[in-house]
């Protein structure tokens, strides 16, 4: 157990949760690892388009002084987290903990061309830059150094026989990852998505890497698999919270904050958990309403302004947040499983309080 | 040692050469695995798309009757073969084989995309049938389930040690052939490539997986590094016979056989190897020509009979087939300094002869 472990901050249940210093605690060898499993861009111009999704570097290669928000490395932080918590090496996580992010990374990179965005963390995309076919190759190379960065743990000490059980989990979790973001362009063509849909396919989208990184840090700290499973079912919970309040923020977050305009997912006619809430509860004219709105090519501000007052008639933000809350304690009932140390288990609180809560 | 292997067809070097039976003899064990490697299409409609692909049904899902030409299945073929040929057992093989045809196809099916390729195998491409974004998805699920393939070979005796060794090979070389695939994309928007450039290229865009092919198939045969070397160096020879053989058919095959109608490369702008020798061997006003017909966005009958003209004229065909025929002495030499035996040995000069000179 590392130094500053205990001085992290608890927040209360009532303020706004701040980012718990496990992300800031881990931030440093997660970002030296993924840099290590890069090659330099001087190899190769497709590096360069790698280098500036990560932030790392600006549209011509440059370093940049004060490099833009890489997001918070949600992935790598749970995996390196589940391994310190259970008292494992957090030297051996590394690998995985990069390769977790590198696949994220390939997933955004080909979202962004699947879904025609032209901005992400206030840039503009890889695809936006050099073309959706350059795109689609800079996303398979992030995919591919993600498995390599993996199948090479061995340089940390981890089996063959390890090394082998995490690349299969990381892989079939990529997988369903995978087979989440179809059912997603899926349902943009159909109107009937039940709640109960929408849930199952975040589980594939935004769960299955968050469960793989909370089990892959678990079996690289211990070969118990009641540890590992249990690390899975508290990430199966936790990526429910996370993409749930994700929603949320994406119609109701401000826009300083999130990077991400109020209403925005409205405006990107995203069928959000709040959408497909509305669409499920609304009634009559108004659900007609929804329906001819979200039929339209594009969405005027004042469409916009109409759904909102659905999502509004209908309480979807309450229910949105209720369910968040309801995932968060399935979270950590969850965890009540397995033995954890004092300062992992006051951690776990302030994780989930943040993802449950959090503002950005 | 199977039977039939000795009774091999040896073509003449003056006619047409015909399939080597390797092919044939394997070809049933690479589908039955092939197919053992992906889930059935009840579970999901994205299996469709990739069972589609791979010839076994049509767009609806339904089993064909006649399965179309899934191509020669050439990367499954050569591993298998390499690992026959070093006396190792073919089963512990079959991952891998069906691990390297799911990655290649992984390449044709975001190729497709890239190219903007409406038609493979006289059938619409996936892309062009189900859109450009669950082309992209399907070509990622391809990937991955080549991944889990080889991931679990631990079911037919392969150790985590070889395994893991052998899936850093596919890894490796996957992203060989995807910088490959960018450096063709950057190739498109340039003039002044080489030759030598344009070799470079291939070796990763089509030599990658090749070669790696033969050398995990040797990997799986045996420890001795030297021999997996010497298959390494050999399928990098054979990958250039086979693409600058390609290449040569894209411009004059018969398209009968070929399933690509004659002069289909230069009416498509692709700068293969012929065009690429044509740009660097013409000068003066022919050159002019070419560069002009090249800056067109799209080509006539006319262009095309000039741009046939001019290779005609710097002597495009013969110099392809004199590299193809130089490449393929390398690969029979690179293959010298193993022990192989006879049948073998045969095979291989049958496999080189056929590569460097089939009509199909």
């Amino acid at each position: 157990m590392g130094n500053g472990k205990m001085g992290s901050h608890t927040a209360s249940r009532t303020s706004t949760p701040v980012l718990p210093a496990m992300f800031g605690r881990y931030k440093a060898r997660v970002e030296q690892e993924l840099s290590h499993s890069m090659p330099s861009a001087q190899d190769s111009s497709l590096y360069t388009l790698l280098r500036y999704h990560m932030g790392w570097t600006d549209r011509y290669g440059r370093a940049v002084a004060a490099p833009v928000s890489q997001g918070k490395a949600l992935r790598p932080t749970l995996c390196l987290f589940a391994c310190e918590a259970l008292d494992g090496d957090l030297t051996r996580a590394l690998p995985a903990a990069a390769a977790l992010e590198l696949i994220h990374n390939f997933s955004l990179v080909h979202d962004d061309i699947q879904d025609r965005d032209v901005e992400r963390r206030h840039q503009p995309t890889v695809w936006h830059l050099w073309g959706a076919a350059k795109g689609l190759v800079a996303g398979n190379t992030m995919q591919g150094l993600g498995d390599l960065s993996l199948l090479n743990a061995a340089r940390m000490g981890v089996s063959p026989e390890t090394t082998l059980k995490v690349s299969q989990l990381l892989t079939e979790s990529c997988l369903e990852m995978i087979q989440g973001q179809c059912l997603d362009l899926e349902f943009e063509a159909r109107t009937s998505i039940t709640t109960w849909d929408y849930l199952e396919m975040i589980a594939c989208k935004t769960g299955a890497l968050i469960r793989s990184g909370l089990e892959m840090g678990a079996l690289l700290a211990t070969d118990d698999p009641a540890s590992s499973q249990t690390f899975a079912r508290f990430g199966s919970c936790l990526g429910r919270v996370f993409q749930i309040r994700d929603d949320y923020l994406g119609i109701w977050g401000d826009e300083a904050t999130t990077g991400k305009s109020t209403g925005n997912d409205i405006r990107r006619r995203k069928k959000s958990f709040p959408v497909v809430f509305a669409l499920e509860r609304a009634t009559g004219r108004v659900r007609e309403d929804l329906l001819q709105i979200y039929s339209q090519p594009s969405l005027d501000e004042e469409d916009v302004a109409r759904v909102l007052a659905v999502l509004d008639e209908v309480g979807a933000a309450a229910y949105a947040q209720q369910l968040t809350e309801e995932s968060a304690r399935q979270a950590l009932q969850a965890l009540e499983e397995v033995h954890l140390p004092d300062w992992a288990r006051a951690e776990v609180d302030e994780l989930v309080d943040f993802l449950a809560r959090r503002e950005y």
